[in-house]
């Protein structure tokens, strides 16, 4: 327990610092290498490294249209209801998102547009491992799909079946989505971001990966010949605000589910009430000998911090100072807290909002800025999968109206030629008049 | 005159490739040292460079308030009265973009909204140089100001006087900014990302500069205690799509536009009417010969590419590929074309639309995606300068009605302790009814 009043502003800074991130030398090597060998080679390469790390006798890259309406045909009725009441609520939230083109003139003669479009190409990207997600298929699958970008590309590590889990294919059937690419890691980055024989290169890449797949992320966003990327990725993380009324065994459950996504998962309490953080301590110690993914979630916990402060307005202060990812709020008055919560990726507000619920089937999306980017990136939203341009049509008269101060402002800067382009365009005008 | 249809596949792409980028290891090096003395020993190292590069005696890297408003009095009248023309039409422009906030119901019991919020600091670059730039002052300080971000920094080489221009005073003023640092380059911008003794962290930095600018925003961007930036940054351009009827005048002027800013400007014409590309030519000549920057324009036009597309929809389909940051459409149906026109920064339509209108004072913004970007990243706006999250909130009701899927999802994908999240909230519920 962690009374943070006691705390010197070094060790407060050292209470909530987060571990750091894989970035040697010898990760950042390996992934370049892969990318260089995606580039030259394509398929081939892709495939080599797949057969190697997913599935030994790969073949071919794509899995056939019908091929994922089949596995999807697998998944139980059971299944498939929860995940189409997912879709709905996320398609509800993301459809709410869709943006207004503007049109205004702002002098006479003068009309200013910002329009929206969707991006072309997208990529999403589906990590394999211990289970599959199709959760995030539909986080990332929904909006690309509201958006109306032409090409959804999904990769995605196969299994040894030379296959895509069940749950995985009906996500995408549900999402529209047809160009599903068996392949994973950074070599997945690489095809989408570059393109090759198969796959054709997408605008932006999507989605949560292993260490390999988000420094193969930032690499190729880094070049103009690579693809533009979501947003940069951390451990996922939570932060539980919560005050004396609290139910401990809720509390508990949250820190426990962010502390089973992986050993490098955060989990933080903050509360004014000791008696809380004793009782969660308790309660999270019964709770981790039930989960089947007991010995990563104690890794975890063994890193969370419980900390205690004066009063809910410090508590509320070191969560802005954290800017969790997640940050869930117990407290009484949840709601009225709202204009005081200054950097989370995503609230969750009073007794009966778990951080599953946003995980999976609320309606709001589970990419989020992690890392304490909830200080300067959005989560994860419809206008990721859009693009905003301008247009502007100034009239004859528009031209009248503001081309001499375009020509005071142009001498101003010294650029005769921006200067010429009014002149030229007046001098014709009079002419003319 | 390039004859589009005779081209091969290759030639066409060699046709549309833009400058190699300055991408050297020495400029890495460089750049990265200069960050490394920024972080270890702060505004004495932003002092030394500055002292070095720009205003030999300079002690002090604030410019006070009083010296911004004593500044902005020795503009002229006439340009006083210019700025603030251009700034009321961006202002209009970027208050028309301000984002609605979204609530919505998507189970009964289960509410999602989406909000946005102001940065809450931002660090303005204005890049220093042969002539003051108020226009850029205002495309990235109206946004900050519409926004609402708390802290709006701006940095800017100091002249030899340990001043800046009064120009530039005067539109800081305009935007409220009251922050201004005397300092450029690639110091300036570790001082923001990483703060000094006398500059404060901001959280995102935004605004065009030279190459050393462009690589520490790149550098800065990829740190975790960094900061984030507007978007990649290559050299400046321009494509006129015409048809025969265009104006060859306007046409070259607006080829001109793009040449003088420098010498690495790209400056392109397509259209359907070999006439139209003998006429530009030789106005280009002729105009040239008045610019007072006639040598920096005359290199970049060496590179002007004139391409004679066999229809206009041949035309058009060029200017997609390339995706410019400026489209200028000087054709007679120009806004029957928008459809059609895919990727583009700003579309500038019609004869009276000179890329100098959206430079200065048509009220869009003139930060816009170079180099190919404009296929994958947003024209910079208001929402630049905010940050979207959402909220979710269960009732006991909401509970009931999603925890089942909830449940389902996370069964599905081997989590169980975020399916006991939702458990032990439906037991507690049921325990009550």
């Amino acid at each position: 327990m962690i009374n943070w009043s006691s705390l010197s502003a070094a060790d407060k800074a050292s209470a909530l610092a987060r571990p750091a991130m894989a970035d040697s030398a010898a990760l950042r090597t390996t992934v370049a290498e892969i990318l260089t060998a995606v580039e030259s080679r394509g398929d081939e390469a892709v495939l080599e490294y797949t057969r190697r790390f997913d599935s030994a006798g790969l073949n071919t890259l794509r899995l056939p249209v019908a091929q994922r309406d089949e596995l999807a045909t697998r998944v139980s009725p059971q299944v498939k209801s929860a995940i189409k009441t997912a879709f709905s609520n996320i398609k509800q939230f993301h459809d709410a998102q869709y943006p207004q083109d503007i049109r205004l003139t702002t002098t006479p003669g003068v009309v200013c547009e910002q329009r929206f479009t969707a991006l072309e190409a997208v990529g999403l990207y589906i990590p394999g491992g211990s289970a599959p997600l199709p959760s995030t298929v539909m986080m990332l699958g929904v909006p690309a799909m509201v958006a109306g970008c032409k090409r959804k590309v999904l990769c995605t590590p196969p299994n040894q079946a030379q296959e895509i889990a069940p749950e995985i294919a009906f996500a995408a059937q549900c999402c529209g989505i047809e160009e599903i690419y068996l392949c994973g890691g950074a070599q997945a980055i690489a095809a989408m971001a570059f393109g090759t024989q198969s796959i054709i290169k997408v605008d932006k890449i999507f989605g949560p990966g292993n260490s390999f797949v988000t420094e193969a992320k930032q690499q190729v966003s880094q070049r103009a010949d690579g693809a533009a990327i979501d947003m940069p990725a951390g451990p996922s993380e939570v932060l539980v605000l919560a005050d004396g009324n609290a139910d401990a065994q809720f509390v508990a459950s949250d820190l426990l589910s962010q502390a089973e996504h992986g050993p490098d998962s955060q989990a933080i309490l903050v509360t004014d009430s000791a008696a809380l953080i004793n009782a969660v301590k308790e309660a999270v110690t019964e709770q981790l000998t039930h989960l089947s993914r007991n010995s990563i979630a104690a890794r975890a916990m063994e890193n969370a911090r419980y900390i205690l402060a004066d009063s809910l307005s410090e508590a509320i202060s070191v969560s802005n100072d954290y800017a969790p990812e997640h940050l869930i709020v117990q407290c009484d008055n949840a709601r009225e807290l709202l204009p005081e919560l200054k950097h989370a990726g995503s609230i969750f507000l009073g007794p009966w909002s778990p951080e599953s619920a946003g995980d999976y089937a609320s309606g709001t999306n589970h990419v989020l800025p992690t890392y304490g980017y909830a200080r300067n990136y959005s989560s994860l939203g419809l206008l990721d999968f859009m693009r905003r341009y301008t247009i502007q049509e100034l009239s004859a008269d528009g031209m009248r109206n503001l081309g001499p101060a375009i020509m005071q402002l142009a001498d101003a800067e010294g650029l005769d030629a921006h200067k010429n382009a009014v002149g030229y365009r007046l001098n014709k005008l009079q002419q003319n008049d």
